[in-house]
């Protein structure tokens, strides 16, 4: 069954936008109080609509109702009362205090007191893979709203049913916590999607997706009279590097560990391991290649996903310097998991070619002669979301690729696999271009936030026309640092 | 006496970039308490040959060696020792340590540690306007070198041969400390600054100067291939409101301190307020035109300076909705400070006009005729470095201009002056643009830090592959949020 797509005119946009500003105003000074119930009441009601939410988002998506997105529903509740929780806490807020002092160096020092403000209303563009962690109330939706931000969603045409119903949950909630009517809108179209971006009402923007239609919002983004940032994380190959010393002690559970990694969600993820580094010989291909005999056809998110993911999957097996170890046998259903071979000197002799995410259940071996040419490989990467080391206790190549690898990736793991980002206060997904256009910030955790804060300082301003957060005595027990000296409440 | 500019080749370009790549691997794993040693060795070395600089600095920009340059001198020396205890401090690192923890909502949590790494070498195109603090080893070079990141300094043409002499104090310093040669180096030449930016080497640039200059840098960092931040400050016309209270019962203050702040450093500052909003009537024009009659004319920092500022003063007086209330007449010295004054009616009327900043020593005043047209006025602001706010204790406009201003600028002074912008926790020098090109961070300050640093996130990491600072037990005693609580050490 196909609906006809909905869509968005120019005027509703305007309308939408002239709303999420004249909110903006009222949103900014509402209290952290405020926005923590709204946003508590909108994952409750999303919670509570569970039962009619995930069979609508299986049919959008063809994600299995169970584990996966009543897991995924409730990844995003979580998430909506974790940022609650972080902007009560107000850390976030990062409260600087400069008392006055005649003596302080190169001229004294005034009274000053330093917060992050809210920094506009967001356009997020939605992603296909998680409809609901990361599209109308996932993650980026959850931190502007926390942060204080209006937000209009671009919804992902992949799930147009289960946005439309999302947002009207989202909207009801918020409007019902008190929040104003601007501070949360849904539109429709990739024309649409761009003219927000581009509108001076608009003040950040944030996409997860892929990295041709990152970037085009990226240059729309820094083109504009008034540029603003614009946060996409456009995902990565996830190298994943086993040490010859790990090898030896840990080949079969590593290949295990490996498949069961790469094959999640059907390969969808931007986490995904899309290269594993083994030495040649090292006994990874057998075990492999028996299990994936037994490994289901499944189906992809839709037909654009599984097209490019077609489309990828043949230009890497047909690369003279690959070899196809197990190609899986599409069905009706869809494609079933494939795995490649490849070697650390030809991956290094092609690396545009053969470090090129794919995206769904295919990814390849890279075997390696030496433990330099694996090091070497590590060089060849220089934005990635995430790399994975597989070393032993006292490994000194795990320990060197530990050291280089910190230096080109967001996140570095040990003896584990990168799928399943945890929303946490220390996760960090993010990391250099081309994993994200900004290598400053995460897009899940509770320092998401920062994304959409500005600092705003003032000087000698009388205690009733500051922002109650600043005010002496700390009225609202948040961190704050006082003359360079952090104070954290009890 | 003119000096022929000095040049850099492409070669010597590319030696320096190759150099600070190089060094940038060493840099990033220093202690914080080398690089914070390499800092005040700069420091103790520039303090050292003030008698050589200062007057040399002198000579390029014309600006008086007493009090401003030994003055401006002590704010550069003190900045780097001020950012050398910041990073002993350590707090600006974020540390942040999740525990695993398999009862965490949505799938629960591993051991994820979190902390801010350098992120590459950093291209500095030094100001004009403060040959020492924010030039060579100003600002954004004792920054980014605190954060670990070698520095570039495309010197500023207005002064060459005091860049040359700072940046081989620096240098000296730098490799006296025993951080890698690589760490630091002077380039010059606008098509070399401009290819520095655009090397893949390169992974972050700043900027102070004109809104045409800085855009058309940071539109370079944005369409390399892989784009990077460009921090640019463009200046500000730093609007300040009089309240008819204010006005009713300092008149006569308020414009002293005006002219004072207006004319300071023969308005060469960005914080210079450009636009003073009074009541029509108000009192303001008689002492002012008055008071100027006395002012010297003086040097500006170069012809090019000179000419740009003749030129904007000449289309600003010139301009229909404008009158001349003092014309500085222009000695072989230079000009003397100008008033101008228009209506709060006509600014409305030609916003983009009549609020160009004039850089040098005219200013205008803007005459109101009720509360509602001040409030309009504050209105068309959108991105400013400072606003300032004259009123009283219990004054309604007065706080109706502070919230509204607080979302469209940098930092909001009550019944002050925006100059003297001091090197403090709490200060924030930026705002949204065109003030700078990200309103997320500040050029002035600890905070100014932020701008070189980029999230890591070490998951399952062996103790002794993690950076020490996220080691167990806290062993450099840093401020560190553990399971999502704020840590302070004693």
């Amino acid at each position: 069954m196909t609906t006809a797509a909905p869509t968005t005119t120019e005027q509703e946009l305007d309308r939408v936008l002239a709303a999420a500003a004249a909110a903006f105003t009222e949103l900014a000074d509402t209290t952290a109080e405020a926005r923590a119930r709204a946003l508590r009441r909108v994952a409750d009601a999303l919670d509570t609509a569970a039962a009619e939410l995930v069979p609508l988002a299986n049919r959008e998506t063809n994600l299995p109702v169970q584990p996966r997105l009543f897991a995924e529903l409730g990844r995003t509740t979580f998430q909506l009362r974790l940022l609650a929780e972080t902007i009560m806490e107000g850390g976030y807020l990062e409260v600087t205090l400069d008392s006055p002092d005649s003596d302080w160096p190169a001229g004294g020092r005034q009274d000053v007191r330093r917060m992050l403000r809210p920094i506009g209303p967001v356009v997020n563009f939605a992603a296909t893979n998680f409809p609901f962690a990361f599209s109308v109330a996932g993650g980026d939706t959850a931190a502007a709203l926390a942060a204080g931000c209006p937000v209009v969603v671009k919804a992902n045409p992949g799930h147009p049913e289960l946005s439309e119903r999302t947002a009207s949950i989202v909207s009801a909630a918020l409007t019902g916590a008190g929040l104003p009517a601007g501070s949360f809108a849904l539109v429709h179209g990739e024309e649409i999607g761009r003219a927000a971006l581009v509108d001076p009402r608009v003040k950040a923007g944030t996409f997860t997706g892929s990295p041709a239609g990152g970037r085009a919002l990226f240059d729309l983004a820094c083109s504009r009279p008034e540029p603003v940032p614009f946060y996409a994380e456009m995902g990565s190959v996830n190298p994943a590097f086993v040490t010859p010393a790990a090898a030896e002690s840990r080949a079969r559970d590593i290949a295990e560990g490996y498949l069961e990694s790469f094959t999640l969600g059907m390969g969808q993820f931007c986490t995904k391991p899309g290269l594993l580094f083994v030495p040649d010989g090292g006994g990874f291909e057998a075990p492999l290649v028996e299990a994936l005999a037994s490994r289901p056809a499944g189906r992809l998110l839709n037909d654009r996903i599984a097209a490019g993911y077609a489309r990828t999957r043949s230009a890497l097996a047909g690369h003279p310097a690959v070899t196809v170890l197990h190609e899986g046998a599409d069905s009706v259903a869809g494609p079933a998991p494939t795995l490649l071979a490849t070697s650390a000197a030809d991956l290094l002799a092609n690396p545009s070619d053969l470090t090129t995410e794919c995206f769904g259940p295919t990814s390849m071996l890279v075997r390696y002669t030496s433990s330099d040419e694996l090091l070497a490989c590590a060089r060849a990467f220089t934005g990635e979301l995430t790399a994975t080391v597989h070393g032993e206790g006292d490994d000194d190549v795990a320990a060197r690729l530990v050291a280089d690898l910190s230096g080109r990736v967001g996140r570095v793991l040990w003896n584990g696999w990168p799928t399943g980002v945890a929303v946490t206060y220390a996760m960090h997904h993010g990391g250099p271009y081309p994993a994200a256009t900004s290598a400053l910030h995460t897009s899940v955790g509770t320092t998401s936030l920062r994304r959409f804060l500005r600092p705003v300082a003032y000087q000698n301003m009388p205690q009733r026309l500051l922002p109650e957060v600043l005010r002496d005595g700390n009225p609202l027990g948040v961190p704050r640092r006082v003359d360079g000296v952090l104070i954290a409440p009890r």
